[in-house]
């Protein structure tokens, strides 16, 4: 791969519409690893200030969990739209980049870089959409225009878009529509707008039994196969056949740890984890209850640590949703599939707040060597934001 | 506890008849923790000689593998009646013992140190013993006898008793019966004469998956769900009712491992270990193909590997028995039960061979901190091997 010239993006022979291109390669040249912020947001910070908006930084979290936010609005009025996103990203990994991950490079019109897909891409894409928009409407938009990007999204998301969003609620900053710019299209644009997600469960069973010797089983209690009569019963059928938007909710054993050597000894405990992705027929509560009553059933005294990671969330395809699918089939020609499947993403904690839609570039690179993103993408993405703000406040 | 004077047991007023007492004591001052001799087997030999008998060394293996055994007969007709046993001990463990484990010290009667039961005080018996009949035969025996003795029981039994037994084989020194000194009985002298031992196999069953994301189950394939369904069926039903002399088989999973942190990650590997325990309507081969079966319909791929450690073996209660049980219940005053249960012994290899029976000390103790033996038990024990030679060869 040669090397572009710095700061002078080789667009491949494309204009850059907005500057969608050189404000992603100025956010992937900040370095911010999850939980590093590496000046990201500042960057962003500034180019939003000097379009209008009022930006308000917001860091939550003591010490090292000390996290950078932001929320910034232009406008005051109905209807409120907001975009989503984050500044952190994934390590580099451990394999070999073709070129620097942080020098954000173009190469025959693929711009190469962490976070370039996501989602420094989307952020980029959608301060552009916000710049065309703006340039139609005398730069006052009918309604108003917000963005909420945190610096934790890879990490805990602990001191993140949760606390943000409790921060907005607190200050009626509470959008009417939200768009999450992670990249939802698996192999190219148009494919897919998220409206939903499923829930996400990890938990922990440890059982305990009676240690003792493999010949006389009678004096022992093997907590391992209590521990797969367990499994078997959390395994043994499907936990539903679908919604009307959703996949069937999955099951997954993840581990099971026993780490016992001696072949003639019957352990004294085992563990396993597993992970459950459920949709709308479950909740989260129901599911920790249903996986404590088969333990008791089968090992009385199991310890069962259950963690819900997020709820199942839908937003039904009303105005935003219609919105953004006439967007995305405009600008693409390619029919969007509303989508409920992946894995869980910020959008989980707005859906408390307002309806959510996730819409953004080709996630096949993210958290990969060599993590890229066509420019030709960050382009039509561009103006599949600004159709989208047009259609909303057009 | 107080220190016997070293080299002069107190005996609790008991008598030491034949000197079991005191070679048990010469015998636990050898640290003969396996693979280590410490001095053991010469001690035996040395003891032997005294008595007539014609000694061979039979150190087998090499470098750090490299075993003492022993075989030493008295005289040369039938019939030919041995005695099997091993001087090598488990190591002293992680507890504190109340003296020295090697000092054998005895107070109020018991005598304390690693190997008192198992089974350094059982080949002082036997020694004890043949002592004894010989003083009533004029150091003559009729017919012959002969002890059988390894370094290498407690280890990987790889150089001992089953090297010797080849040895012997080639040499015609395979004798009529065999009795092994093992700890047979629970808890009290008398109650158990081992006619027969159950096989043993262990198998490790590996399998490959898929690694992915736990959100896109269909695109992994996970290999602890492959490994749920084989042990699942592996465990589902009892191998068997048990047999006229077994108890039923049993299997016992020892340990499953995956150790897969990321709960969020279809792992690529699982592994499982088992120990089966069968009886005499299982062979060590159709329990091998019955597993590898199982797995085959499961997870096609999976990799098994079985370690079959000795096949089940039965000494029908014929003359030999018959003869210790007699002597058992002369002297104890309780008829013993005529057992195939508990753990493997190197009972399986002489079995191949000729029959064999196992009858020795209360076993309660055994591997454990503060390992001991009644005074008044190794006296015991020995007129019961007196009484056993006699019957046979009176």
């Amino acid at each position: 791969m040669t090397d572009a010239p710095h700061g002078d993006a080789t667009l491949g022979g494309q204009d850059d519409a907005g500057g969608a291109v050189a404000l992603a390669r100025d956010l992937i040249r900040c370095p911010s690893v999850t939980p590093d912020d590496g000046c990201a947001i500042d960057v962003l910070a500034d180019v939003l200030r000097g379009m209008g908006f009022t930006v308000t930084s917001l860091p939550f979290g003591e010490g090292s969990a000390r996290t950078p936010n932001l929320f910034a609005r232009l406008g005051t009025t109905h209807p409120h739209v907001c975009f989503a996103g984050h500044t952190d990203v994934v390590p580099v990994g451990e394999g070999a980049w073709s070129s620097d991950p942080f020098a954000a490079q173009v190469h025959e019109g693929i711009l190469y870089g962490r976070g370039a897909c996501d989602m420094k891409g989307g952020i980029a894409a959608f301060v552009a959409a916000v710049r065309s928009y703006l340039a139609r409407h005398q730069g006052t938009p009918r309604g108003s225009i917000s963005l909420l990007i945190t610096g934790d999204e890879e990490g805990p998301a602990t001191n993140g878009t949760v606390r943000v969003l409790q921060w907005m609620d607190e200050h009626a900053q509470i959008p009417d529509f939200c768009v999450v710019g992670e990249p939802t299209n698996p192999q190219a644009m148009g494919e897919v707008i998220k409206i939903g997600r499923r829930g996400s469960l990890n938990a922990t069973i440890s059982v305990n039994g009676v240690q003792g010797h493999v010949a006389y089983p009678h004096r022992a209690d093997n907590p391992v196969h209590r521990l797969l009569a367990i499994l078997h019963e959390l395994t043994a059928s499907p936990l539903d056949a679908g919604s009307d938007w959703f996949e069937p909710s999955s099951l997954q054993v993840t581990s099971i740890d026993v780490g016992n050597m001696a072949t003639n000894v019957i352990p004294a405990t085992a563990r396993a984890r597993l992970n459950i992705r459920f949709n709308d027929l479950h909740s989260g509560a129901d599911l920790a209850g249903w996986i404590r009553t088969v333990c008791a059933r089968h090992a009385p005294g199991a310890e069962v640590i259950v963690n819900i990671s997020g709820e199942s969330f839908l937003t039904q395809p009303t105005a935003g949703v219609e919105a953004l699918r006439q967007a995305v089939a405009d600008v693409t020609g390619h029919e969007p599939r509303l989508d409920t499947g992946g894995g869980t993403s910020d959008a989980r904690f707005i859906s408390r707040y307002c309806p959510v839609a996730e819409f953004g570039l080709v996630g096949a690179s993210m958290h990969k060597v060599d993590e890229h993103v066509a420019v030709a993408d960050l382009a039509q993405l561009t103006r599949i934001y600004d159709s989208f703000l047009e259609r909303l406040m057009g």
